[in-house]
């Protein structure tokens, strides 16, 4: 008899479900919920571009849309299929998005004194406002512990968790009093699941604590209290009511409660593994083994590499995280990224481009991708920095902006099209590059995410700009098919599942037959253009410069926020 | 009895006739002709984006088609009107556009074994093909004649005559070898309409020469035939098939020849005044005086400005041109100028605003003027380098590009289009600033061309930046009342013209009652905005810089060029 898993995968503008066959990795059938509230799922405000909120009901009423219309398809693919073949669930999310919570750990947004409260709702990752505090805490650390950046890239973000608390306490004292304790999304949902949302209680994500909330064995767990003292009395004595254990992927969260296996359709007391974040789920879902980079490419992107935690790795300048167990048990995981990759392609193809190039989202992007693909490498004249949501790896600063060189009077958009993927691929270059200098090879590069999927120019151009062959996940859904794979793994071989999530790649995960390889020709200009674009990179991006230069772009969002006040 | 005079106002795009009321100014009536050939009359290479000519065949065509509308209209406006009481026809041209000629002036673009031959044409303004040309007059003269290049603002540009002619040289021979002179247009047109075009006899502008082919009277006209021959030997004998003399606009070019009187059905034997560029005609069309700077602001932008002939004044580097009587007869002519203002407008808006800001031109101009009017200065975030088509002023380097930096995943369009405004402003005020500098004081700023009238919030960033009030000139024809003005010199006070420059600006010209004032706010953020312009201005436009920034520009333009071949 078959047995399945069902990933949950919990992303910027939707949640997706997904039923494994446990057998062979067939992706049985997929529903997508896509969140109702603000502008696709993400709760905006007006005044302040750094705000990025979401609403946590939307993840509840996913919950139940993803999974009943997924046993509903899953049904129609196959007569036999029945949901108590479902052995075990997995949950991927965003990351950090942490959820105030009171002492029950339901979110302060639920409760009805909180309705409509954006410093209530869950914090998005890509919610910039904390960049004050996440300025103040990197200062505090570089000074009285250098070590809690030395794992984080030697700066702390303001997409990250202490970020976040630390400036909802600065603007929001009253929804800070309130809060108890502070969950990530990725650790909600699964006590959700298993009936017990207590703080105190539910399984913490070693991959969410690790990355993002400096959290680490080596000493103790989370930054400790005189650190946290330091930056508001309030945090340390917060930090009594999180949590001192954070566990990998492959452990058990608990197990389906009665309340939610009836509202879902599924077996009583099926294993929940802990959760994690999208990016590290999906490396393994797409593969990821030592020597392997996997990049989920999305609206960001995520760089994801392993090493064996048996060997000695250094910190790695710049690049976000090095978490023993965030991606695969019993080997660091390495963590760089993009801060916007789709995203940058999205914004300039809704702001940016003439009807001229079709009157749908779609038209538009096949015909722009057309045109520029019918282009050499550099003869659109134009170079441009990666940068419109700042740079997560390796500079690690939010507060830079993106920047376009070289058009004159006939610059088509096209071509700043094309310039915007090559940008996004010499962002890719820096990150392999910042790796291997300090002792990690990259022997192969899986890509995985929409992008890899539908845009064969831009896989193209980066296998043409980093000299490297792309190869392609034969998923299409990663991150959904690691939860689900971690899902079966938390099951365990008796149940159906696996005894390790190295079986459960063997079983589940592969690449497809198609390797874009790179032009011999092309990589060379490219070469040539990789100096202008770092020469662009360290005088914007950097101190190094005498020219001072790094502060234009500062100084324009200081200014920007200031006018927009 | 009423007297008129006639401007023939030859455009990049279009030629304009325009008859004048010597009475008062009036604008009796005008007539536009768009040119017929390549792309809105110009012809381009779709191999090389440098190239920018124009048939000659339109100049003519335009002539007898602009005098008729013109006349027409002239009798449909005033019934008194009667051609026979026009007494002067003035004549202003883009420029430097030199034409190869025969032995007999005839454009060789006109003679059927150059039919269609894109070197055979008249070489408008701003082609740059001759870049590597300029760069070698540019290292002679430092070298050898350093007083060529004081005149001209340090650096001999690819849009001035010698560049031109010396690329024509050495891309075809054979035109080359059939030119047996080269006539700037401005010079062309009159000596047309005299019936006699022979190079030797006709008269030539001290405006075209002196700005743009080094001809100054202190070194004997033009440069000398020793300099010419080591750019090429053919130069040197060239240079005795040009001119010893050249004269300003009030002198007589020539009497209106029988053919042409009759074709135009004007009275033979009126005065044609001789030629001069339409940025110095239109300057005195606007009423410029000492003390006053006129910006015309058009596809590109020319500031002038005059300074009595009486004092000594200092060589200003990077300002394109001080001339002798190029504008006003008895005073040094001040050329400056933008080599992208409207043009860079139009690039964008034809190329990167999307149909959500409406579906023609005019109606996306005006809505995204709406949205970036409501905008305070720097809530944006962006800044951008005017330079899309090079920079006339003061870098004096075509070999430059746009740049814009501060776009995030939120930046419209129509805050790009606000951050273009600005950089043409920020550049505005750079040339005034270094005018200033060196000692011509800006007392008061007359604009004038389309952008003035037509785009208030223009008008009133210029303003705020600069801190300086903007004046727009009564007529929205200066180039043509100019011209005209001109012609009426040329004629006389006893034909019913005037005797003076000063006394026909006296009765012609003025300003409106609309002043654009400056905002002290918003002025105040604009002088701290300049800051950071200037930072951009001076790393990628000088070498003042250690990082080699003002490099990038030029390898991204030299990689287009090679890749597109």
């Amino acid at each position: 008899m078959s047995r399945y898993a069902l990933g949950l995968d919990f992303g910027t503008n939707s949640v997706r479900g997904l039923i494994v066959d446990l057998a062979n990795g067939r992706e049985l059938a997929g529903h997508v919920f896509n969140y109702p509230s603000g502008e696709a799922g993400i709760l905006l405000d007006s005044k302040d571009p750094n705000v990025a909120r979401q609403h946590p009901q939307d993840y509840l009423d996913g919950i139940v849309a993803v999974v009943a219309g997924a046993i509903g398809k899953a049904r129609a693919a196959d007569k036999t299929f029945a949901p108590s073949a479902i052995i075990g669930i997995g949950v991927d999310t965003t990351g950090s998005t942490p959820i105030p919570v009171n002492r029950e750990g339901t979110p302060l947004a639920l409760l009805p004194e909180f309705k409509g409260d954006l410093n209530a709702m869950a914090w998005l990752w890509k919610d910039h406002t904390g960049h004050e505090e996440a300025a103040r805490i990197t200062a505090l650390a570089a000074k009285e512990r250098p070590q809690y950046l030395a794992k984080c890239g030697g700066t702390y973000s303001s997409e990250w968790f202490w970020s976040k608390i630390l400036h909802l306490h600065a603007v929001a004292p009253r929804v800070f009093a309130a809060a108890h304790s502070f969950v990530e999304h990725c650790d909600y949902i699964p006590a959700l699941l298993a009936g017990n949302t207590r703080p105190e209680a539910l399984v913490r994500s070693v991959c969410a604590a690790g990355h993002k909330a400096m959290y680490c064995r080596e000493w103790g767990g989370l930054p400790d209290a005189d650190f946290l003292g330091k930056l508001a009395p309030e945090l340390a004595s917060l930090r009594e009511r999180l949590f001192d254990e954070a566990v990998p992927a492959d452990r058990l969260a608990g197990r389906l409660c009665p309340a939610w296996a009836a509202k879902l359709g599924l077996t009583p007391g099926i294993a929940i593994a802990a959760g994690a974040f999208d990016a590290h789920m999906g490396a393994v879902g797409a593969g990821i083994r030592e020597g392997t980079l996997v990049k989920i490419l999305g609206t960001s992107t995520c760089d994801m590499m392993v090493r064996p935690n048996t060997e000695k790795l250094a910190d790695i300048p710049g690049v976000c995280g090095i978490v023993d167990g965030s991606v695969l048990p019993g080997s660091y995981g390495i963590e760089a990224g993009q801060s916007a990759v789709g995203d940058i392609f999205l914004w300039f193809v809704n702001h940016l481009v003439p009807d001229s190039y079709g009157r749908t989202l779609d038209e538009k992007f096949e015909k722009l991708a057309a045109a520029a693909a019918a282009q050499e490498p550099g003869a659109h004249g134009l170079m441009a920095l990666d940068w419109n949501n700042g740079n997560r790896t390796i500079l690690v600063d939010v507060r830079l902006s993106g920047l376009l060189i070289g058009q004159t009077l006939h610059t088509e958009a096209h071509e700043i099209y094309r310039a915007l993927i090559e940008a996004t691929a010499f962002g890719a270059l820096t990150i392999i590059r910042r790796i291997e200098e300090f002792g990690v090879p990259v022997k192969e590069i899986v890509n995985c995410g929409g992008l890899a999927v539908k845009q064969p120019l831009l896989m193209q151009i980066y296998a043409d700009i980093t000299g490297r062959p792309m190869k392609v996940s034969r998923s299409d859904q990663t991150c959904a098919l690691g939860a689900a794979l971690f899902g079966a793994v938390a099951a365990g071989a008796e149940a159906g599942g696996f005894a390790t999530v190295a079986d459960a790649q063997q079983a589940l995960c592969g690449t497809r037959d198609l390797v874009y390889t790179p032009d011999a020709a092309r990589h060379e200009v490219y070469t040539y253009l990789y100096q202008i674009y770092r020469r662009l990179h360290d005088a914007f991006g950097t101190r190094e410069w005498s020219g001072q230069l790094h502060q234009v772009m500062k100084q324009l969002i200081a200014l920007r926020e200031k006018q927009r006040r």
